[in-house]
């Protein structure tokens, strides 16, 4: 329970943070005390309410993609409340309702960054297993009690969501809401959402509240009566020959969300002619596509990564104000090992959100 | 050299019609009569001068695609002075200079040929090896003296330009053409072509004069001089990490014109936020792509096919008015085989062009 951060330990008024930590690939989450910096003049001190748990957190915790720092305090969808504003902070104050999403920086100057797109810019610094600028701190997430954040990366929640919905609304909200405004999804569109989890799930809300007629393509029929219930107007098995060919050629887009090996030519063959398929997922597999599908039909495969700081904002008042929050099932931070089991068997609906009042 | 299509043998005004054809996948081509339909009221009969050789005739001939239909007159890179009109042809008259391309005939009245997308038609009939809309003539292609086609599927050529050199505009420039007008490449773009043959040729000189400022991205560093002369602004040996990396994440389009199995990681990853990878040849193997590359910067991965017959017409004025044609070198009928084993090699500058009068 040491802090590993040197930079950080002799900071006198630094805070003591509890969270539940990772140590190495394999040692699992356990409590972990670490202090946060000082709030710098432009930083929001935040009390951390609930973290949605996205998949993302295991890929990160078991070093799954080989860039992981330990020790690991996971957790990139933080709502809280603001306790203490640096003297430069202009848009929070104390007792404000407050956002974290994956990042907590990025350059500022570049392109992107200009453009409000922090999410691709070379120098963005992940909400956690990432480096301050200063390329030695370790950033820390939101399996925490409290975080230190830039004004810059808080958003802001309105009063009428429940918090605990609005959680996931930082990774899994924003990553489908960001596609839907880019490629202008609306009203006579016919969206396909591919797979229906943690993304899915928000895919079918935002696609359908955006007028778009949705279907949801999956092998599971179980998930037939969710889908409708969440404002899809469809369910397509994808096992089943028959359902495919009849949504051959037939979507605008199809929004696939599968993050593990699958095959891409079923979504792509059943696109219009333009029609965009969007990857939300990163297989460690390549992406395999047959040349015709693609050229015979002028269709489009597309990448998104979650969205920009203006962008979140927009998604979150949108939210507010057409009363969309995620599917959540609360559960207390000593049970994340049995909500990672269960994400792994896809047993989750649609999101895990931990209480961090049982932290 | 009997004709095989019983539906015209007996068409006792049918035309007599001399040609090229491979009697099989492994005949090779040899001389060949067979009788063209008497021309309906909406046809024009059209004296070939020129036909273009693209890639896909080898393919065809040969049946790599396990779709040729035998006997094979290959050939839809069409220029010709129109001999005979239909009584209903209203926009042309015997001696006009014509083109025709890769398609003959198409539904007309889908969405797409509605948007004048005649080359993405369900029932879209290719010029050679396909069947008519009866379901059992066999289109014969302009390895040819003779063609008749359907009003509605002939071009105009300008005056102004060598013919010999306009034939490969019907397949190589309005294959590149049609995606610069769709994604709207402008001044300011920054364009790849990767790969410099008779695709690569023809997107360079059209990427230069829409005011992009165009690099050439190939293996052979012999093609550097050809390049620039043909209007690119720099080249890009891809198999130089260095030159490679100079262009890392600089594009905002890359040209893909290479037919066969191949690296799309590399072209994709020198792609800039936003930048499209646009696919116009159809290796065999499936395209794979990593996800990362995709989604880290929101690139595309897009496909094109030839174009539509309004935007082909407008190519061709576009050319007339720029006067841009292609580069090639012009062959005696009798020379198709050597010229092919030549395409093997990507041993042509740019475009094998078969003078008709050789026939």
């Amino acid at each position: 329970m040491n802090n590993p951060n040197p930079a950080k330990t002799d900071t006198g008024a630094a805070l003591l943070a509890r969270s539940y930590a990772a140590q190495s690939a394999t040692s699992g989450l356990a409590p972990f005390q670490f202090a946060r910096r000082k709030p710098d003049p432009r930083d929001v001190l935040i009390e951390i309410r609930y973290c949605g748990v996205c998949h993302t957190d295991i890929h990160f915790v078991r070093n799954d993609w080989g860039i992981s720092l330990y020790p690991m305090v996971p957790g990139h969808e933080i709502v809280g409340v603001v306790r203490e504003c640096g003297k430069e902070v202009g848009r929070f104050k104390p007792g404000d309702t407050v956002g974290v999403g994956c990042l907590v920086d990025s350059c500022g100057v570049c392109d992107n960054c200009r453009a409000g797109l922090q999410q691709y810019c070379a120098g963005m610094v992940l909400t956690y297993s990432a480096y301050e600028k200063d390329g030695k701190t370790i950033t820390y997430g939101g399996y925490s009690n409290v975080i230190v954040v830039k004004e810059a990366f808080v958003v802001k929640i309105a009063e009428n969501l429940p918090l605990d919905r609005v959680a996931p609304l930082l990774c899994a909200g924003i990553t489908t809401y960001s596609p839907l405004k880019t490629w202008q999804v609306r009203p006579g569109h016919k969206v396909g959402v591919l797979g229906l989890g943690g993304l899915g799930h928000m895919a079918v809300k935002f696609a359908a509240s955006l007028g778009a007629e949705v279907s949801v393509l999956s092998r599971s029929p179980g998930k037939e009566t969710d889908a409708l219930r969440l404002g899809a107007h469809r369910f397509l098995r994808t096992t089943d020959d028959a359902q495919a060919k009849m949504g051959a050629g037939y979507f605008d887009f199809i929004i696939d969300t599968v993050a593990c090996k699958h095959d891409y030519n079923l979504p792509l063959n059943m696109l219009n002619t333009d029609g965009t398929l969007i990857c939300l997922g990163a297989p460690p597999e390549p992406i395999e596509l047959q040349a015709f599908p693609l050229l015979f039909q002028r269709r489009r495969v597309v990448g998104s990564l979650i969205g920009g700081l203006p962008e979140t904002q927009e998604m979150l008042d949108y939210c507010a104000a057409k009363n969309i929050t995620s599917d959540v099932e609360l559960i207390n931070m000593k049970d994340i090992e049995r909500a990672y089991e269960r994400m792994e068997r896809s047993d989750v609906k649609y999101r895990f959100v931990i209480d961090m009042s049982s932290l």
